[in-house]
């Protein structure tokens, strides 16, 4: 399995690095280590001195640098070995890969690609868990499963349905399954959107609602939905396009799927509401019903790739119509990896 | 590894498949699933759904059909993909594979081989759980191990003194390792036969007896044992033939080996007495020291086939007088696999 | 990987293989049993029976001899079958391979390669747990990990400031990382001596000392070391070279490493000081902090292992002047190996 190698990655959410603490990660079956210096900024090594291959994470934060606790080995952030116990000097060739990372919409992403196109303006536009009038709940689940199977169930909601029947398919009071959204390819990624018309707002509540759910899915594997609910009738009023006026009711989720190895991924997830409408025990049973669907996710996916491992190559599996938007991320994903390689 | 594959194997207990569940199993490395339609008769699929290979055994039995938890696809019992979410009509191409299967002697049996020539009349003859004379135990045992240790296993009983020496061995009264019991040929398996004379029939009990042995050992890897305890006197009166008459004592063991996968397999076992002789705590007693003598099996059998896996191939096993009905076997074996390939 | 075979390996601890009970050990990737005869000897086979390859050390001792408990064969000493029930006479081709065996400083050694050459006073000389004038604790630890990093750990005890910083490089109050050692090679290792002079005897302890470190390296992977502490000045006065006199403080390391298989090394340790100045508290203190700097060897070391197995080719570790003993052990490796091999 091959993986585009020039973009940015979500490595971890930024409160997993707490300053003072190695961190280590994988991305693209690459270990990894990142570190705060003094002044909170973010270093990535590779995860291993050059010396004798000892892992970093298990190393110190020294200031602005980090230092091997196999045979101590010193190093700052631009990779170079400072200090080398028992020598005055340490060799100019002594050094550790650095990787370019950013810190942005409270991830750390980093870049395993060429680093002279490592620029930080690429980094996608995602929400964040920084805004004041908003409160968040996040997590985090590591997939023995291809990204793209993450990829594949992220672009075709229709598994609400089905897979989260009782959870999250269920709190959202639409049906998902028997519904075209419409489908806009962009330049990173895909749009998907969608009015929900007269349906409940939630569950089997008796209010009733028009439902604008929008997201985009971006490259490498970035999952953005906004969710709002408006008055029956605003659906109509906005001829099905995008909603203006403010919404009864607003979430937002933010998730990235990371490869971090063949088989491997990484899932991160937040949910987030207005401060204003969401109590915290709403935000409570929200956070939960939510972690509930992700474990189901994982438990399809994961089945699924123990059976895609095992099957004889001459038996495809099958397209079906709802397969639009998975087969076009995954088509977008193969024509980035054919220009990275041709 | 090879494996014989027009053959009815045994997939599993008739009560490992209850109504409204979809159950999945093994058999010759393929995963397939299980499940009653409303009439309680049997189907077996794949165990993926043909359009993303999600496992159909996570899915859910709708009437006759099953339905794919992952996207929503239902599948008749012909394998049609029969309702597809979002589209009008499923596809005709859009099915999953499916075996014949039959239920009989309490066992579900499935075919992996050419279905054309799943006669359901070649199903071995076996005993059942289900006479109400009659009470039973039953258990399963997943091995680490290739069916052809258990068979071997099971084809030589003079294991018993050693293995089982304080379990099934020292229970039985007999001594095994130094007899030679009449070993015939038949065409699908072996009958195994012998009488031990005017011993206690049972441990260190003062009682004695002659008691009748006999067991076939039938393909794919069937184990149906009858034991009869008989006064002493009647094995010479039976001209060391097959007794007459009625049994003091009497015993029936059934058991399956099925090859789950290459270095895997799956064993089923039962135990039954005339309800009769038999009182509940007899019956559970004779249970715990069987499972027991099976735990010992498993231990020692999958300790053997690590070893049997490292062993550089160049040092063979060493053929004894106790391998003749092993032997015997895994020629029959190697026959029909060699009838299948040619 | 290749491993040198002529040579004697420490298999286990003496305490280890108890009277009636035989023991499974692996050395060079080969399973072997040992057993104790009748007159408390060792013997050491092949830990399969040569039948169908169940594991002898499964089985029984009985008097001089070894019972297989699958079907019952029983081997002598000379590895020959001297029963084989339902046979009046085992086959003299039935036999399991020996391996010489020796039992020296509390260890049992055995030796992989051509039986001819295995000459018992090649065994290096090491302590032992014997003397009654010397109090001692053992440990045992298996690593998931090449001997080769093992062996590198030992050669180079810089890592004690790093690695033990908090145990027992901490409590032997000593600063190994800066120093430099006195390493000569010898015919099957090294000898590596230091003395560290003015230093506290133990820890933050006001008492100060000049201490004599010396160790050998001995093959296939033996650690013998040897702590003296004398009053400040005999550094000097010895000519930096070894001290007479009677120590203050003694204490003897003696372990091995021996490479269970590829990836796999099982690493033997004991301790041990003058009854005269080790109450039982300091015994079991120093027992605590060495098997607490032990785990933290061994945290290192799998991890670096880990990173080793995943390392590109083409990425090699970096050689410092710490690694000049290190490295002369692994080309005495190298040398012996390709002796074997030429």
């Amino acid at each position: 399995m091959a993986f585009v190698r020039n973009l940015w990655y979500v490595a971890a959410w930024s409160h997993d690095v707490p300053a003072g603490k190695p961190v280590g990660v994988e991305v693209l079956g690459e270990p990894l280590v990142l570190y705060r210096r003094g002044d909170g900024g973010l270093t990535a090594f590779d995860d291993r001195c050059p010396h004798r291959l000892a892992p970093l994470s298990l190393g110190r934060v020294e200031g602005d640098d980090l230092r091997c606790m196999y045979h101590g080995l010193r190093f700052a952030p631009d990779g170079r070995c400072v200090e080398l116990p028992g020598s005055a000097k340490p060799p100019a060739r002594l050094a550790v890969r650095t990787f370019p990372v950013v810190e942005r919409w409270s991830w750390i992403w980093v870049w395993p690609g060429d680093p002279a196109k490592a620029d930080p303006a690429r980094v996608p536009r995602a929400f964040g868990l920084e805004d004041p009038d908003w409160v968040y709940r996040s997590g985090a689940l590591d997939y023995a499963a291809d990204y793209e199977l993450l990829n594949d169930n992220l672009c075709d909601l229709s598994h609400l349905d089905f897979v989260h029947e009782k959870s999250l398919g269920w709190a959202s009071g639409s049906k998902w399954s028997n519904d075209s959204p419409r489908i806009s390819a962009e330049d990173d990624g895909l749009r998907i959107e969608r009015w929900f018309r007269d349906h409940p707002i939630m569950g089997s509540q008796p209010q009733r609602v028009d439902t604008w759910s929008s997201y985009r899915y971006v490259l490498p594997g970035l999952f953005l939905l906004t969710t709002q609910a408006f008055p029956v009738g605003t659906a109509e009023a906005s001829g099905l396009g995008p909603p203006d006026g403010k919404p009864i009711f607003h979430r937002i989720d933010q998730q990235s799927v990371t490869p971090i190895g063949v088989g491997r991924s990484r899932y991160l997830w937040a949910l987030g509401f207005p401060r204003a409408i969401a109590t915290p025990a709403f935000l409570e049973g929200a956070y939960q019903v939510t972690r509930k669907s992700f474990d189901e996710d994982k438990r399809i996916i994961e089945a699924q790739q123990r059976i895609w491992e095992r099957l004889p190559p001459e038996r495809k599996p099958s397209a079906i119509p709802q397969d639009q938007a998975p087969a076009m991320f995954r088509r977008l994903v193969s024509q980035r990896l054919a220009d990275e390689t041709s």
